[in-house]
C-alpha cells in the first residue's frame, strides 16, 4: 500500500495533470478530465486537495469503480498530511443559504426559484434549469396557462371544500403528484428521500424517477405506512436489466410503472453543454481537447432504448401486474393507441420542455386528447395526467376543468428542496394547496367533479400568434436606428 | 392611576419588548406585535413614542380594545414628560405633498396614480394597489378596453350633449357612480366623507363600503339634500348583525343595498403580504416568529359568510324595501339567476382584479351578460353595471355601448382623494365628464341612448394570445445568449 | 407717444410683471400671459427683451391687435437704447440644424422625424408631434399596414412603370398629395409656401390648410402655373365668414374644396397641453394661476362649428361649384351617406389620431368602406382617399391595392421641411416616389391599375389582439419581483 | 514608365486629393472616390499608401480595368521607397479572431452569427446583414417558423434515421443545399470555394453563386468527384452573355440552372447604403458631394434585366438541357405558371428579405403554394424547395413537413466561413445535421417520406397579429409619461 503525502497531491493540480483525493484515495484524473459530464471546471477546483465532500454531493461511491480504470487509483493519502477542505463553491452555497429569506416570506413557487438560482453551484443550475434548443416549450408550458381564463360561479355555498381524488385508485388529498427529477443530491444532501418525506406529509404520491441520486432501497425505507409510491422507468437496451428493475420495484411495493416514452435520444440542452467549458482553462481552447455531445444529460441517458414501440406493453404485461403507465405522450393518436394497449394512464408530457422544442404544452394537448379519447368511446378507460409548467393553484385548476386526473410537479419542488431541504418542500406543497382551495372556492366548486370544462375559457389556447421570444436570435439581430444630428 | 415617564417608555423600543403611547395611555405591544396586519416595521417605527398620529390616521379608537387585551395596557403616560411626535413617515408624506405638481397639471387619472405613489406610505401603496396572484386579471382589467376601438359618426350636430342617465331611476349627471374601496382614511384623514362630498358637487351617487374608515354617522351626515348614497355590504356568518346593519342602513336613507358575492375567502394578494415582514428586525428570521395567512385584507374579511347562496336574497327581501344589486357576477349563468331571483341590478366585476387572479375583466364579460339576458327573456328586468380599469372617458363609452347602465370607479379616486383631497376628486370626476363628453361628441353621440352597439368595434375583445405580462415567470428565467469573442 | 428705453422695459422680466417690445412697441402682458395657447415659458423668455423674431415666427402681425386689449401697448422703445436679440431658443435650433446630417444621408421619413426633433422647440415639437390622449391610434395608424403583406408577382417586363393617376381628374405624378397642416411657420420661417414649391417641383396637389401660416394671397402666389392646390376649410359658425373664403378660394384657382367633419370640438393632445406648465416658474404652482382646457390646439379650432351636418352639403352646393370632399370620414355608414349627398371624394382620417383616441386607422377603414359602396352600388361615384401612417412607399402601394385613390402625406413633410426647407420637402417626396415605384417593380405591377386587392394579404388588418403600448398605464405598474436572498 | 516613390504618394492622403497603390501600380482615385459603391471610408483609410492587401479581399484584378479609366493609372510605386502595409480593419479582424471562442464551444448558428458580427469589418457585415426597408421581412423568415409547433408521435422504433432525399434527381445526405449568397471573399480570403469542399464533406449539394468572389474554374476545379453544384443565375439585359455564361457553365458540368426572377430592381438595403457615409469626412457634408442610390447592392445589380418574363423559359430550353429552377417565386399563381412553363423546380424565396419588405416568408407562402399546385393538378410535377430564416434542424423539419423537397441555406453559412473557414461551415452544417436526425427521432419519423403535414400543427402560421418590432418608428417616438412629484 501506497501513502502520498498531501504536499506531494497539492503539487499536481493542472489540467495536464491532476490529482485528487476521493475518500482518503489518491487517483490520477488527467486522462479522465476532459470526459466528466459535469465539465472540467468542478474538478480542477479540486486539483490536488480531498474533494471527498464535492464527489459525495452528487455521486455514490460505486460511481468511481464505474467510471474510472483501476490503475487511476495511485494509492492513499498519507493520514499524517492530509486536511479535508470545503471547496469555495460549497462554502459560496452555504453562504448564500445563510442569507436567504425567511421560509415564512416566500408567496409563491417563484420566490422559491429565485432563491435556489444563488444557492445552487452553476453546474447544478444549469442542469436543472435548462431545456431543448431556444427553450420555447419550456416557457410555453407555462404560458399556455396564462391563455385560459377562469368564469368564476358565485353565491354558492362554499365552507367546505374536498380536494381530494384518487389516482390509480389510491387517495391523494388533492389532485397532484411529485414527478421523477433526476439527481436530487445535486440540490440536497439527501436527494429524493427529502421529497419522499413531504409527499408523506402531505398525503400525496410520490413518483420515483429512475435517475436518482438515491438508492432504490434509501427511497423504499424512507416510505411510511400506507404512502403511494410509483416508479418512473427507462427501458434498457438490454431487456433483462428492465426486467430485474421492474421485479425488484413490484416486490418492493412501488403502486405503478411509470414509463417514459419521449427519450429515444436526449434532447439538445445547451446551457447544460455550455458547462462543460465554463471552467476549462485558457490553454485547452485547442478545438481537439473537449468534444461536443456531451453534458450531464447525455451520459444518463446512454443505456436507454431506441427501438422502444407499443409491443413493449404485451412484455410488460407479462413480467409484472402493476398498472402501467406512459409518460411523453403528446398528441391524441398516441392517448387513443395507449388506450387499445390497454395502458392504464398516461402523462402529457414534453419532459419539462428538455427534449423536443416546438413540442407542445401538455395543457394544450389536453382538450384534443379528452376528444380523441371521447370520439374513439375510450373516455374513462384510461386515467390522463399533464405535467409541465405547473406554479400556481390556477394552474391545476384549469387542468382540471380540461380532462386531467392529476398534475404532476417537478422542478419548482427541487429548488424548494434545495434552498429549505424538506420544510421547503412541504411549505410549497402547502402553497399549491391553499392556492388551489382558494381557487375551487372563490370558482364556487366544492369538489373535484364540480370542475368541469366550462369552467374554464380557453378559445384563445390554441393561438400561437405570440410566441415565448426567442433570445438568441433578437441577440444578433443589430436593430435599425434613424439619424439624429452628429455630436 | 399609573403615571409612566416618557423617559422610561422610550427604553422598551425593540421588538421583543416593544411599548407605545395611544391617545395618552400606555400599552405593552410585545406579545401583538407579530400579529399586526400592517406589519411589523410601522409598530417599530414608533416603539417607544407617541402614536397616536399614526394610530388615528387609520383606526378608530375602539379598535384598540377590540383587539388588545386589557392588561396591555400598562397605564397614562405622565403628561409633565410626554413629548408628542410626528412619525418619520408621516414627515416623507408631507415633504411629497409639498412637492406635488399643481392640481392644474394633472391631465389624466394616471397622474393622480403616479403622485399618489410619492405620497401614501409603502403599506398604504401596497394595500391600495395589490391584486391576486400575479396580478393578471387586475392589468387586464384596463387592456382589455384597448381591444376595443371606437367607430365615430360624424355631420352630425352635437353642439348639446347631455350625459345624464338614471341608475335605480335616480339622476346620474354621467353614467359613472363611485365605487366601494376600502379603508379611506390610510390615504386621507377625513377618509370617505371626502369623496361624499366630491360625489355631491359632481351630482353623481356613491357607493358607501361596508369596510369604511369613517363611522356610518359620519358618512350619512356628510350627504347633502338630494344627495343618493348606496351601501356595499359583506354578509355576515351571523346574519342579525348584518339584518341590524341593513335596517340602519335603510332608516339613515341609502337608497340601495349592494351585496359583494365575490369574497367567499380572500384573495391572494402578495404585495400586501409582502409588507408583513417589510420592517421585521433580522433577527427574527426564525421560522416561526411570523406566519403567513395575514396581511390587511385578510383581518378584514374574516367574518364574511362563505355559505352565502341565492337563498339570500328571500331572506334580504324580507326585511327590506331597498332595491339589492348584487356586485361580483362574473357570467352569463349567474347574471341569469339574479334577474330570476329577482335582484334588481348586478355589478359585473371581478374585485379590480383583487380576488381571484385570472378572472375575466367585466367589460369582456359584458357582451355575453347582455347576449344571455336577451336570449332569456330578461333583458331590461336588471340593470348592468361593470366596474374595474376605467381610466378614460372613452372606457365609460366602451361599457354604455356595450349594454352597462353605468360604471363604478374605485381606486383611481383614492388616489386623487390621497394626493389632492376633495379638490382632487372633484377634478378627477372632472377629467372623466370632460373626457367622456368629448367622445360622445367625436362619435356623434347626443345622448346616452345614442351609444349603442355599432358605435364600437369589439371583435378582437375576447382574442386571449396576449396576456399582461407575467413578472415573477420572465423574471426568474435566465436567458439565453450567444457566445461572443472572449474579452 | 412715449418713448420708453429698452433700460427701463428689461426690468420688467418676471411673471408678475412682464414687458416685451414687438415691432418696436412695448406691451405689458402680465394679464395675457397665463392665457397665453403656447405656454408661460416662451414668453417668459423674452421678458423685458424685444420678441419680435420669436413672434414673427410663428404669428401674423394682426394676432396683436385681435388677442391683446388696446391698453396693453404702453408706448414705443426708444430706438436710441433698443437692441435685437437673438433668442436662446433660436440659437439652439441654429446650432442643431448646424449639426444635421447631410441630406443626401437621409434614407427615409424616420431620418427627417428623428432631425427635425432635436431642430424644433420643444413647443413646436409637442405641437406637431402630439396626438390625443395616450395616442394609441396615433400610432395604430402606422401599425395597421405592418399587419398588411404583400403578394408579389414575378416573371413580368417591369421596364417601364407609370406610377401616375387622377386625383378629381387633375394629372398626378404619383397617388400621393401633401395635406393640410396648420401652422406652418412654427418650422419654417417661410411656412407653407415651402411645400406648394415641393409639390410643384414633384407635380402632385397640395391641399392648402385653413389654419395655415401663410397667408391666402402668400399661397395663391407661390403656385405655379398648371399647378393644383386644393383648399382645406373648417366650416365657421358663422356661415358668412366661410361663404367669403369659399367664394375667394374659387377666384383664386384653388380647385377643391375639403371640408374637415371631425372637428366639432378639439381631441385632448396632452403633449401640447403639458406644454402650458413646461415654463412657468414655480412660484405660480397655486391652484388658480392657470387653467386647464386650453393649448395650442384648442385657442385655433375655437370658431368650428359644431352643429355641422349633411344639410351643408346642399348649402356649399349652392355657394360654389367647386368640388366637394369630405374630410374625416370612419365608417362605411357615413362614407354611403357622403355618396348620397352626392360629395366628389371622401377622406378616411382620424386626423392623425389627434382627435379621438382609438378611432381606427384609414387604412383598415378602406376596405369596409369599399365593401359598402360596392354593396350600395355607390363605387366609382365618389373618389376615396385616406391619410395617417404613411411611411413608405408600400404603405402606398397597400392604400392603392385596398381601393384608395391617393393617400395623404402631412407631418413627415413638416418635419422635412423644418429640417432642410424646400430641398428637404422634395427629398422626402423623392424617396416616397423611389420606394413606391420599387413596390411596383417587384411586385410586377406597371401602373397604378394593375395594383389590385389580391396584391396584397389583409387577413390580419383587423386582428386587434396587438394594441399599440399603453405608456402611461404600464408606467405606473409597479412589478411584481420574486424574493432573492438578502444582502 | 513612372516610377514614383512612397513619400509623394503619401502626401495625396485627402478625399480631395487621393492616391493609392494596388498591386504597384500608383492610382489616382480623387474623382472615383464618391462613386465607390463599398463607401468613402474604406478607401481614404488606404489613401496614400499600398491598398492592395485590402483590395484583393475582395476585388478580382480585372475590376481594376472595368471601373477605372486608363489616365487614373499614374505609374508604378518606386520599389525602393515602397512599403507595403496590414491596414488597422485587418489588424482589428485578425484579433478578434484570435479571441474567437473554440469551435467546439460553437452550439448553435446563432453562435456563428455573434461571432462573425465581431470579426468582421462593418462594410462587409452590414452588406452580409443588411434586408430591405425596415427588415420585416428579413426577420419574419424566422419568426415565421416559430408559429409552427410540433406533433411528436412516440413508442416507434427510431433506432435508424435515414435523413437522406434527392434534388433533381441527385442524392443529397439531408435535405439541405448551400444556397447562392455574393461576394464571398469579403468573408474569407478563399471565397466560396471553402463552401464547395465543406458541401463536399458533407453530401450535400452548393448552388453557385452568379456574384461570387471566386471564378467560375476555381469554383469547379475545386468540385470533387461526384459532386453536385447547381448554378444560380441572373438574365443579362444582354441576352449574349447570359448564352455564353450558361453554356460555359454546362459544359463545366453544372447539373442545374436556378435563374432568379426577383431582382428587376435592387431592394433599398438601408444598412449597406449608411456604410457609404461611414468613412465620409466632415469637410464633405455639402449635399451635392455624395449621391443616393449606391451601396455595394446597387452596383453589382445594375446589369440585371427587369424586362424578364416567362417567355425566357422557352429560349432557355432552346440553349441548354440542364433542369431550370425558378428562384423567387412567392405565390401559388406563379408557383403554378412556373409548373406549367415546364420548370423543373422552383424556389420559393423572398432572397431573404434583401429584396421586398412585407414580402411573406417562403415557409408561409409553402402550403398555399402545395395546395395551389394540388388543386392544378401540377403537385408532383415541379420539385419546390425555399430558402430564408433556416436556423435549426426544427426548421428544416417543419418545411418538409409542409411540402418542400429541400431547403437551401445562405448567410449562416457565410458567417460560419468568416469566422472559421472550412472547418466552420462543416461544423455548422453538422449542427443542422443532428438537429434535424434528433428532431427526426424524438417526432419517431424514420424517412423524409414520413414526414407528412400532420407532424407539425401550422394553424397560427398566417396570424399576423404580431409583426417583427418596426424599429424605426418606435424609436422616433417620445413615449407618454405621468407626472412624478416635483424634484
Amino acid at each position: 500500500m501506497i501513502l502520498i503525502s498531501a504536499e506531494e497531491i497539492a503539487k499536481h493540480n493542472t489540467y495536464q495533470d491532476c490529482w485528487i483525493i476521493i475518500y482518503d484515495k489518491v487517483y490520477n484524473l488527467s486522462k479522465f478530465l476532459p470526459e466528466h459530464p459535469g465539465g472540467v471546471g468542478v474538478i480542477l477546483e479540486q486539483a490536488g486537495k480531498d474533494a471527498t465532500l464535492a464527489f459525495s454531493t452528487i455521486h455514490s461511491q460505486e460511481m468511481i469503480h464505474r467510471y474510472l480504470p483501476s490503475d487511476a487509483c495511485l494509492g492513499f493519502v498519507d493520514p499524517a498530511t492530509s486536511v479535508a477542505e470545503t471547496s469555495k463553491a460549497e462554502e459560496r452555497r452555504r453562504e448564500a443559504i445563510k442569507n436567504r429569506p425567511s421560509l415564512n416570506e416566500i408567496l409563491h413557487l417563484y420566490d422559491f426559484k429565485a432563491v435556489a438560482s444563488r444557492i445552487l453551484t452553476n453546474e447544478t443550475w444549469s442542469f436543472y434549469n435548462c431545456a431543448a434548443d431556444d427553450e420555447i416549450s419550456f416557457r410555453e408550458n407555462h404560458y399556455a396557462f396564462l391563455r385560459i381564463w377562469l368564469r368564476p360561479r358565485v353565491m354558492r355555498d362554499v365552507t367546505h371544500i374536498d380536494m381530494s381524488t384518487k389516482i390509480l385508485g389510491y387517495y391523494s388529498s388533492f389532485p397532484l403528484y411529485i414527478s421523477a427529477t433526476a439527481l436530487g443530491k445535486l440540490g440536497h444532501p439527501l436527494g429524493e428521500v427529502v421529497l419522499t418525506r413531504a409527499a408523506h406529509s402531505h398525503g400525496i404520491t410520490q413518483m420515483i424517477p429512475n435517475f436518482a441520486s438515491c438508492s432504490l432501497d434509501e427511497m423504499t425505507i424512507a416510505r411510511k405506512d400506507g404512502q403511494i409510491q410509483f416508479f418512473q422507468l427507462y427501458i434498457n437496451k438490454n431487456r433483462d436489466i428492465s426486467r430485474k428493475v421492474i421485479q425488484d420495484v413490484q416486490e418492493k411495493g412501488y403502486k405503478a410503472l411509470v414509463v417514459t416514452v419521449d427519450v429515444p435520444s436526449v434532447g439538445n440542452r445547451e446551457k447544460d453543454l455550455r458547462m462543460k467549458y465554463a471552467g476549462a482553462p485558457p490553454g485547452i481552447q485547442n478545438e481537439k481537447d473537449l468534444n461536443r455531445d456531451q453534458g450531464a444529460s447525455r451520459v444518463l441517458a446512454s443505456f436507454i432504448d431506441p427501438s422502444l414501440n407499443w409491443n413493449v406493453i404485451k412484455w410488460l404485461r407479462s413480467i409484472t401486474s402493476m398498472p402501467i403507465v406512459i409518460k411523453g405522450v403528446q398528441t391524441p393518436e398516441d392517448a387513443i393507441l395507449a388506450a387499445e394497449y390497454g395502458c392504464n394512464g398516461i402523462v402529457l408530457s414534453n419532459h419539462g420542455g428538455r427534449q423536443l422544442d416546438f413540442a407542445p404544452s401538455a395543457i394544450e394537448v389536453l382538450p384534443n386528447v379528452i376528444e380523441g379519447l371521447k370520439k374513439s368511446g375510450l373516455l374513462g378507460k384510461i386515467e390522463v395526467y399533464i405535467d409541465g409548467g405547473i406554479h400556481r393553484g390556477s394552474d391545476i385548476f384549469k387542468a382540471i376543468a380540461l380532462g386531467a386526473k392529476a398534475v404532476g410537479i417537478g422542478r419548482p419542488l427541487l429548488y424548494a428542496m434545495s434552498s429549505y431541504g424538506q420544510a421547503g418542500v412541504e411549505h410549497a406543497l402547502q402553497i399549491l394547496k391553499d392556492e388551489f382551495e382558494a381557487v375551487m372556492r372563490l370558482s364556487g366548486t366544492n369538489t373535484i367533479a364540480d370542475i368541469c370544462p366550462n369552467m374554464v375559457d380557453s378559445k384563445s389556447l390554441s393561438n400561437h400568434s405570440l410566441t415565448p421570444k426567442d433570445y438568441l436570435s433578437s441577440n444578433v439581430y443589430d436593430r435599425l436606428v434613424p439619424l439624429r444630428s452628429k455630436l
